[in-house]
């Protein structure tokens, strides 16, 4: 069973926090023991975990990122969009994490992040849980 | 079963596409329903998902990795390939992707791309389903 | 079965060799054929592979990274470690390996790392093997 999580972006770039959705994603699964692929299936975003307390934390990543990959004029692919792609590769397209007693077990600071870097758009993340 | 993709890589820095190989080693696997493991046993070298149509994003990658990860006096490794362990890191040696009735799902615009960064080079990619 | 791995970080930034430890969560586990999933519950630490051979290679990885992800004056998150969160969704807080014959699978020079970006800590990792 493939779950697909959507989610509707707002702004050019913005973490959205789909852990509660990846948990009811589990929990429908009805696996207890095993692990959980959390996989975005596009280009120009990405998943990723960190900090799930301070909103600032996601504020400041988009800031490094945006140093990391700056526009340039020497890219060629011409949707201009070449930035958004290189962080969708830098953060990773997918996060694979832990399921025990039927739920993800992240760590007490962790969130797992849809990281929109060419929005607004729909998204969508697919969940696959296997057991083991 | 794990399988093993062989690429002998050209330039120093490239994109290979492999998605129509793990397709293949998906279909072998026999398995229907699960995840793919996509893993690159190298430390200069990586494995990652982006855009499979304009082949120019490719070259937009390489160009914007190359400024984030520029060669340094500093480097203290003798081997002079410090960059492309960086950026192996950096975009990481593995892809997980779910596989349904039998295929990798891929969305509409992702390919799997074997990345050289300090080639050229006979490079392995080792493709482990697993069924859940 | 999910085995925890821990970690006493000692400087601010550095590299840990968490391989042999992690072989031995895999033979505990028993499983002869499938993935292993290596976790980190962390948002300031980070889990990757890289080079086991010279060490120069961890400290030119951490110096590179400094230079990406720098401090600077317009991060707003109160803690001060911004820099450290970022390493680490760039590098991510996972790796999946192949497992086979009761073993981890890598390259002859790869080596599983725990990254510390913010330490002294008591870090952990999370191993999690599927069979498949």
């Amino acid at each position: 069973m493939i779950q697909t999580i959507t989610v509707k972006t707002r702004g050019r770039e913005a973490f959205y926090d789909i852990t509660s959705r990846v948990q009811e994603a589990v929990a429908q699964s009805g696996v207890e023991e095993g692990i959980c692929l959390v996989f975005c299936p596009h280009t120009t975003a990405a998943v990723t975990l960190n900090e799930n307390w301070d909103r600032t934390v996601q504020d400041d990543l988009c800031l490094g990122l945006g140093s990391l990959a700056p526009e340039r004029r020497d890219y060629q692919h011409l949707e201009g969009n070449s930035p958004a792609h290189l962080k969708s590769s830098l953060l990773g397209a997918s996060q694979v994490v832990p399921v025990s007693e039927g739920r993800v077990v992240l760590g007490k600071w962790q969130g797992l992040y849809l990281v929109e870097f060419d929005g607004p758009r729909e998204r969508r993340v697919v969940v696959k849980v296997v057991e083991g």
